[in-house]
């Protein structure tokens, strides 16, 4: 079913694509003046097929889920924090439930494997399993799990399609995350983990060494496979990073822009690309995390921030901002009138192109 | 007059900001894990000296003017651009325009000095004179002039906020100002021109070394004195960027936040801040131009932009999406949950405080 999934990905609309770009240049500015905010209105007519992209409904997708490894004292928060600010995101005082409220995007809760019975009809239930196993001591699942965990992120964001959303925001909570995405992105690079890992939401000196060889312990017990992405998630991954995996897969298939938050989010999109890379024409980045992995997976996936605030939080907590930076383009696409309309000639609009082609050749 | 407002600017509010830095770190994220946009949020409160700010009432306010040097054929475009793209502004369809509106901040249009005559109820006329003189062959303007040109900006800005504006953006319009922006950038710096021009909205490797060319000739004939901005503008400037230049010292006078567009903003944010020094306080960059010269003077003025778009329209267009994140950082401030209302225990937050010290050392 995964396999089939990924076999119907299909790249973006190129047709559409030219004519956003004729639109976009045809606007009474200098052409490409406006940048970023140009190819990224652009590309949202590649993903829709339509000139003027409507994204005004929107959502955050969090995946929480405990991770085994957490015993190992990797993290500088005690393991019932997962479930702790689980329950938070619906009552709307985590720092993406307050973001996603600021930007119109709502906040879509999923239990992929949060190690505590919930009840709460504002919490999807699709519990794999309370926690996965510590990574240092043997994988975190077995293989049926983590293409089990993945397609709880496809339909995740089927579903939220189905609803109306058209533009996706994946993010986590699961204390020890950052160790598992960092032994993730370890077994799928090459880098040492003293490269990858970071400090997380706050680890001292002496908790960041442990960190460091806690991940070395598990990529040598675990031996996953670089060249198969399943296998990694399933041996040193987590229920959240293979869910939100799975989110992308789900965002190229139905056809909707998704955007990357940060280290957990950035490397669960690199393990997408690595199962199809056309579902990175999907992906927009948003902000660089501070976290120390979070630059080479970019780089890894051939995305580019746009935010740089230093931010480290998770959650999700950066794609609200992106959303707004999206609404800048689409505003532009439709509300920008063109040189005809702002009274000036042909001519000097094609003295500037000529002048533009030069300097995008720079 | 511009001497006594120099003198009446005051550092931002301390026991305010502390008020702020405690309310950040009381909830419920690792502290500082939002990063700089709780630096932000710590610095509206010292601005305002409240803690919750209440940016909902913004403008960007347009300088427009002409510049003389126009007619060595620096620009790719002619100089009735200045005049057309003026009266655009009112009509909604330019960039700033369409930005500020999708983002809820007014539009404010000055004109300083556009070579035409605008009758227009929607355009502030300020004109001090149909545009400067040839920089390449005489000053732009007399001292006189360059001093009342940045008490136009000064006034749009008190003027702005006795209408309620709690944040500005500062923008422009003239065809030229590149020219004499990046003239104003060597004078201040000392930098070659070669690395203050860039290809403004669209030139041509020859226009470009003529604009070099041009920038090094009114540095020679007009000898502006590096220690005194106001010399600097009359000689080698215009009077948008002079008019800009004052509404930074405005912003500061009236304690509101400011926001920085692209390079003709930071310089005139330069030669604010070489008047007094803390008039930077009150500014905050936006996005990072492509325009060559504004890393240089961002650089030294001591600011960072946030925003990383490759955007060189000018106009202000960058300071609405400013304003999103600004927004963000308010709603951080004001909704987000402590510790406490998430149940997350003060042990908790002790081990990852003492943690987040060693991490801001880093």
């Amino acid at each position: 079913m995964l396999e089939k999934l990924l076999a119907d990905i299909k790249p973006l609309d190129g047709n559409a694509m030219q004519t956003a770009q004729a639109r976009l240049d045809s606007l009474v500015k200098p052409p490409g003046s406006l940048g970023e905010l140009e190819g990224i209105a652009a590309r949202l007519s590649g993903i829709s097929g339509e000139l003027y992209s409507d994204i005004s409904k929107r959502c955050v997708i969090v995946f929480a889920s405990d991770n085994g490894v957490a015993e190992e004292g990797v993290s500088a928060a005690p393991q019932e924090v997962t479930y702790i600010q689980t329950l938070n995101f619906t009552k709307g005082i985590t720092g993406v439930s307050v973001l996603a409220k600021q930007f119109n995007a709502d906040l879509i809760v999923v239990d992929v494997g949060v190690n505590a019975d919930i009840e709460d009809a504002a919490i999807q239930n699709k519990k794999i399993r309370k926690g996965t196993w510590n990574i240092a001591k043997q994988p975190a699942m077995t293989r049926e799990e983590a293409v089990k965990a993945v397609m709880v992120g496809v339909e995740a964001v089927t579903d939220a399609v189905a609803k109306g959303h058209r533009l996706i925001g994946i993010g986590e909570m699961g204390i020890g995350n950052t160790t598992t995405t960092a032994a993730v992105l370890c077994a799928l690079t090459g880098l040492p983990p003293d490269q990858a890992a970071g400090k997380g939401a706050g680890l001292s000196e002496e908790a960041y060494r442990r960190k460091v060889s806690v991940i070395q312990q598990a990529l040598e017990l675990n031996k996953p496979d670089h060249a198969d992405p399943i296998d990694v998630l399933a041996k040193v991954g987590g229920f959240d990073i293979a869910a939100m995996a799975g989110a992308y897969i789900g965002a190229a298939k139905c056809r909707v822009p998704v955007v990357i938050d940060g280290f957990i989010s950035i490397v669960a999109a690199l393990c997408a690309a690595k199962l199809n890379h056309m579902t990175r024409d999907y992906m927009l980045a948003s902000h660089a995390s501070f976290e120390r992995g979070y630059k080479i997976a970019a780089e890894a996936l051939g995305v580019t921030p746009y935010l740089h605030l230093g931010m480290r939080l998770g959650e999700g907590s950066g794609c609200p901002l992106m959303f707004a930076m999206m609404d800048a383009a689409c505003a532009i696409m439709r509300d920008m009138g063109t040189f005809e309309q702002g009274n000036i000639g042909e001519e000097y609009l094609e003295e500037v192109r000529d002048a533009d082609f030069h300097i995008r050749g720079l």
